[in-house]
């Protein structure tokens, strides 16, 4: 018997693979008290049960995260079979290394306090990280990493009047999402450099050549503060180019992103609905129930 | 060789404490990232030396847990020799039991991080628990609960005008702080019955001859709505009785809890600096310094 | 000359006006101090400009609705020719009136302080307010209402199977969107009867005979913690109807809205994306757009 | 009659006042709806009756400006003989010219939009502000600015060993507090120059001759991140000074103000309760009660 049941932020996910998978949907009941704590109780009897639960972690990321904990525990506590978690975008993977002595490293913590919660399976999106790989044999056990990139790249389509386009990746962490944004396309992709200067500013520089009359798809997994994109527009912008369009998977999108992307002369940018902002083109809930329908049937 | 170390809330207590211990002080670096993550950094190297660690978690009680939890990991990490932790008001205590079917047990799934972090010892202010007696047993490393009842009890003192007080706790969980004060100020003490009804609407009664002409203190772990209290408040006020002071440990405050308590009839509160609030007169650094003295003494 | 500005939190539906109109658009730059307080800054000299400002007000209603007075001030001060004002979602609207002794009437203050700004023309979308009727006399400039109860109901038909659907209305303040959205989709409509019990709980009953084996489109203006939709949906599902959709236009899902009304049985939200939500269906920058193209046309 | 009212964040002043001033204490009834948006109401009638009113205005400042403007203008329209204001600290009066093109300038919008609400006066402590002089004659309202300093200076004492004092102003603005500090205590006090480099950094410089082996007080209204007093730190600490403590009217205290300070080698931080902080030793209700006083005997 299985069970899809969701944390306070991933209802409308969670409840439409619920839908496709055609399992039962238990969203759980979160509430916070007056002093600013998590009240969390899992609707239905969760024993012996496999267990999807999807909890969104963006806005508030430590509670988002806390939250995802308090109820793996107690879905372990309470005897679930199993407990597949999905986080649709993983916060926290930015600090994956000691840059400075002494530095908390929370991507790994992080990872290492999931792993003691006893989830038996994490899946998320996309997620921001360069120095830890094979996540699933250092932490001790299966952690999947979908990609929405595919299908950022064919939304991106009814932006453009032709497909005379090139796939830009602002920096070399991007171009595993620009081959796949371009084979999808079936066409050309470049890769620029960024410099980054504390935590927010970037400069980008790179072989632009080829790029004059071309429409422009951008591509990467997080757009922030979106300096990085700003830069690379600034760059893009020097040449006589169509419409310059951006995707990326998670539209964090924070302080005055929008504001400064606009104003350096983006046409449009698409997201996912991995976290919640205007330009939602792609709906996650497919890719992670094409997935789990995929695992339960080898399974 | 010791250091105390602070999280992002802690400074002025940790500053005190280590003064008082002449002992090192290193605040942690720590802030958000635009996106809403934590960013920490432990600022001179832990290595072998034994840290006192202080974090307090009040306003938005679950990031401060996480950052709580990152640190200690990380000091462990870095092969800090020993971490005793201080959370001078310790969160997520009420959820002690399961209620309903399912609920999450917060409290329980607490001190299992914790004492997963690594951390050596954990000091608190008046944990406010009723059904996990013996921690330490159940969970497996020192657990110590200070109280600052005595010494709130004192500084009540300059509000009245004479000694002839009685002190009164609002229901049987605040009878050991009732005992504490009442037999700091060599008083009397009554005992209220209390029974809830949801998070926060309560009612009280209890047998109060006797508290006629009396000056009156009300003590208590934690005031979070003033719910309870105006409740006793209520109570106390249909008997001809003086001055009513409230003193307790962790004045919380939340919603509009002073706007209910000075007009239920309360003369003053007071509470101890462990969360911050308009009413603090007792300096909780004192109280953790000298536990600290006799352990590092005794060890 | 005509600019469209936006503010911290319309941008998605400024830069969709300013397009469709072929105007200049022109973001602000709007930050916050560390200390919490508002920076603002148009971006492009105002003077003598017919200027089209739109700001969401939404999440955080008391902030964003001061950035808007500063802002419309400020274009005032810098002599633009006329000022028009977008608010998608009006906040403040509840308490049009005083309930309980000397409340304060938030509704009519707030127009009151949008007069004294110098606003020459206020747009929003379903405005919720009963009381208040004919504002522009009252208040004494342009209040425009526009609706998207219309789109909402065709946005709607891709969820049933087919055209066998009763509009329900909750209460009879929705009954007016209820018309719109029956005359739209052809079809008869229903209203039911609301009690209010405090700020949340509501009851709801109605003549129901009619609804067997129909499909259900429920409309409001505004779905907020939800209670009133749970009501309605534990009302409607003591009947054998088929699909339950629901159709508002400012989806604001406060607390746990969306658990409380996917485990009362509703199928599916819709809204449009005045207020940003997952359930975004209407894109009310094309209902703006039309409106101001005549409006120009006109003057 | 009079009336002492308060709003959601001056209960413990106001009600300090009321008790200094023998004038009745009604605190308002204020919360919060889930959708963010405020409910005020004045608790008892203030029909012809001359209100006092205090409302902090800090951690919000956009919505505890908004609460106040809603009130006093309900205030007036129940009927109030006269509405006298108190915001111990007045925000948004950094912003008190045009730096660049087109921002707005929100002190001067913040005191137009406080004169048509109808107050009747202002008071204030220690304001914030270098261009607006004359602020009764330009707004048109009467607007007292107290001061905390001499307070501040003679409570600094209990943290130094002796006399032996200097008084530095961090730069010119300060010197106002300087001079008043000094004349306190009877000391001297020098004037250090600030550079201010985007909203934060500062560089400072001056004249230090003759600080060598003095006591350091350093002086100044607001301590906001704490740069300006890290920059001060800085320099004095390259001379051969005894203990350094920082007064301040306002402690703010953002971000990591408070591990930046005391790294730089602060030794104790002393504040009012204008702002609530833990390093609160002068309580302005004292010099706010006075100056009632004078002023109700007076008229």
């Amino acid at each position: 018997m299985k069970m899809v049941i969701s944390g306070s932020k991933g209802h409308h996910l969670a409840y439409k693979i619920a839908k496709k998978l055609s399992i039962d949907f238990v969203p759980c009941e979160v509430r916070l008290f007056p002093d600013g704590e998590l009240y969390i109780r899992i609707t239905r009897d969760p024993y012996n049960k496999s267990i999807i639960y999807l909890q969104s972690c963006y806005g508030d990321p430590s509670r988002d995260i806390l939250e995802f904990i308090f109820t793996v525990r107690t879905l372990k506590e309470l005897d679930s079979r199993e407990v597949i978690g999905i986080i649709p975008y993983l916060p926290y993977m930015r600090q994956d290394d000691r840059f400075k002595n002494y530095e908390v490293v929370s991507a790994k913590i992080l990872f290492e306090i999931i792993r003691e919660s006893g989830l038996d399976m994490l899946i998320s999106i996309d997620i921001h990280l360069h120095r830890l790989a094979d996540l699933t044999r250092i932490f001790g056990f299966p952690i999947v990493n979908l990609t929405a990139m595919e299908k950022l790249a064919l939304a991106s389509l009814e932006y453009f009047d032709d497909r005379d386009i090139i796939v830009v990746a602002p920096d070399s962490e991007a171009e595993q999402w620009a081959k796949l944004a371009s084979s999808t396309l079936n066409t050309d992709y470049i890769v620029l450099r960024k410099v980054r200067h504390g935590d927010e500013e970037v400069t980008v520089s790179g072989e632009l050549s080829g790029i004059e009359g071309k429409n422009i798809l951008i591509v990467d997994d997080i757009v922030s503060t979106g300096s990085t994109l700003v830069n690379t527009l600034k760059e893009l912008r020097k040449f006589n180019v169509r419409k310059i369009i951006a995707a990326c998977t998670h539209a964090l999108l924070v302080r005055n992103a929008e504001e400064k992307l606009f104003n350096a002369g983006l046409d449009a940018i698409i997201s996912t609905n991995t976290v919640l902002n205007p330009y939602m083109k792609v709906d996650v809930a497919d890719i992670i129930a094409e997935y789990l329908s995929h695992h339960f049937t080898k399974n």
